[in-house]
């Protein structure tokens, strides 16, 4: 199985919060891992990011897709 | 600073390949952290998600945001 | 009207579900149509994609824009 | 193997165009298949949403996720 | 015409820059107009949002689709 | 502070309407900004987006992250 989505991250599940149309899950991630963004060549330069530097990866709950193995 | 994205990692960058629109940058994660998603409730009962199971969470990395702060 | 948007499916309304703030809606799709997906070179050559093979193109529901002419 | 996204449709890819960051897919879908839409309840009122309905579904590229089994 | 999509903005075009794959295209808005965001109740709660605050609107230009009528 | 999307706009919170798991903001934007997109080169070209046209400029409610400073 393999995935087009750069980033694919083992996590636990922690809490299952159900809503009417929409449900919350909550994960742990323990192990370190990889992440990839993909943003325009404007905004790196912008940020001037640069191998060494700490960020912080925003990412909306929406864009979090749970796959089951 | 607070951000309307639940899930916020710190992240060091490891490589840019800058490309002629987008570019594509490539971070490494080391500390355990919480990741969060939001799905339809329909799908929760179909992936049956229960707490303490590992499940795999794909992103795709044009949903990644690196905030510099 | 022309959308920036590669994929444009004709769809029919099967059911509503209203929630408090999200609604859900299905739709059924009887035609044959084309896809479309933007993804890194890396995915596309992890994922070995070659004219003729079938995969499994998936997508949020909260990516699919209803729009009525 | 469950996934937790309400559209997944079996595809075949008909071409691939690989550029310096990002590569564009293109298949084709020849059976009729379902797809779900999470909009604001508002917005599903704005639009009127009935079953029966024909409707445009809007999908930008860049979310559509391909799998390989 | 009616979209599924709670932000609808009326914006000129300034410039395009075309590459392989992808393309940025720049707008100017040039009337008040208004935007909706939808996030998670806790979210909300966190970030503390009260009629009357100013905040930051984050969009990435990928998740923004241009409509030619 | 710099962030990794295009889009950054000064809003005001009009309304906010709570759910049970997402919930929905309301903002009004007052000034001039500047906008901007990705799409792919194809759909500019079907889009035939040139310098000084009007277009609509559509965004989900859920691409949009509000930030407070």
């Amino acid at each position: 199985m393999r995935y087009g989505a750069r980033n694919q991250i083992k996590a636990k599940v922690v809490s299952v919060k159900k809503g009417d149309v929409m449900s919350q899950v909550r994960f742990t991630v323990e192990n370190p891992h990889e992440m990839q963004s993909v943003l325009t060549t404007e905004s790196v330069e912008d940020l001037d990011l640069k191998p060494g530097e700490t960020v912080l990866l925003a990412v909306k709950a929406v864009h979090v897709i749970p796959i089951k193995e």
